[in-house]
């Protein structure tokens, strides 16, 4: 049986600030469960990249809009016949704590930034060859906790940036969710698409069997595929794949 | 019962430089060892961390002279009664195979500096909000591979590097090995040490009762502990503790 591989690409600055932001705290939660002392030390890095992408000012205001946004999309399809109203309520009704979450929120990652543990760490980073025992004792000591005690306090941290990566992977959940996949043809490995709305997110499904993968340049209504062999050239082949396209929230 | 914390603090640039190589080496590694997708991608980071630290022009002469060092110590150890013989044969012929090794290499880590995947990684590794799969679909692309395939490639750059983290690992052994324990106390939390010889490591072991770390300063024949405690400032009260020196090979 042949599997298929998913490329998402985001084709505005909303979305691409959103995958980075989901990427990165799955990375931060996984690192936290795992436990053991090399996954605390690693959650550093995605803990302090994650604060400074949400530290934007103009970035609650514009995911309050966008959760209203699609609190109104859903809103309108109460109306339709067929529609599991319950399933829709219950989203509807998180877009709402969120909303609220949000409107009651600080400056995510403030307590974060007066900090002086994580301050130092922060500032050792990006030494080359890394953090070592000898650099920051006091991480060291840190590191040496029991581990339930290590893990409550990454996870307070973590819950300093509530609630805007639960309410960005609500959105981005929305988005992939309205964009229905349709099969295409990259004829000689290449694919043009101009599009009459603006875009947010162009997904990729490929039949590992080709064993190439998609490189796109292009934003909102028009970009182009290059399907890449391993050798990092354009495959001359037709390829066909699956493409999903999800709207910009009006 | 209570447990005790290790610390070590490098009291020569040579050390310090050999414990990052180790750190970064058991991290690589584990990251190899573990298979999964996210940890194979957080291999990149000590790979390129390892190999700029090993790219020093006088390493490997400083190298192969402490490795010759060590052998004509661990040959005057032959004639003491009392000794394990055999043991001791083991380690002086690995010693000359290391020696050997690394009269043999080419320059360290040549042929990651040559690939130009490896360099794509590289270059976008400190972008803050780290590596999503569309800033460089190559190497999504590289990391949807079957897992034997990825480790295959990783144990193949780690041993571009090859042998100098295994002699640099074999080197800090020898340095543990030839410190002994011995008790100390740290009056009101500070205590300070001058030696008649120049040393290379530091070693303090710390009951985990006492819930202090040690931060120590100084190099080579001089260096003071202070204990710190979880506030980040000096322990007030006596602590003991055990303290190992490692003597440079002269």
């Amino acid at each position: 049986m042949s599997q298929s591989n998913l490329f998402e690409h985001p084709l505005n600055e909303r979305t691409r600030l959103y995958l980075r932001v989901e990427q990165l705290t799955q990375q931060l939660r996984r690192a936290v469960a795992s436990g053991d002392r090399q996954c605390h030390l690693d959650a550093f890095r995605p803990l302090f990249d994650l604060a400074e992408l949400l530290d934007r000012s103009d970035l609650k205001q514009d995911l309050l809009k966008q959760v209203e946004l699609s609190s109104a999309q859903l809103k309108k399809w109460q109306s339709l016949p067929g529609v599991d109203q319950q399933q829709l309520q219950q989203l509807i009704d998180r877009l709402g704590e969120h909303c609220q979450q949000l409107h009651q929120m600080d400056k995510p990652g403030q307590t974060l930034k007066q900090d002086r543990f994580l301050c130092q760490v922060k500032q050792r980073l990006n030494a080359i060859g890394g953090l070592v025992g000898f650099d920051l004792p006091r991480l060291q000591h840190w590191l040496y906790q029991p581990e339930p005690k290590r893990r409550q306090q990454l996870e307070q941290w973590l819950g300093a940036l509530a609630p805007m990566p639960e309410v960005i992977g609500q959105q981005l959940q929305l988005i992939r969710e309205c964009s229905p996949w349709q099969g295409q043809l990259a004829k000689q490995g290449q694919f043009l698409h101009n599009d009459p709305n603006s875009l947010a997110l162009l997904r990729i499904r490929l039949d590992t069997l080709h064993g190439v993968y998609p490189v796109v340049s292009g934003h909102r209504s028009r970009f182009s595929i290059n399907m890449m062999n391993d050798n990092a050239s354009t495959e001359c082949r037709d390829i066909p794949f699956e493409m999903a396209l999800a709207v910009e929230t009006p």
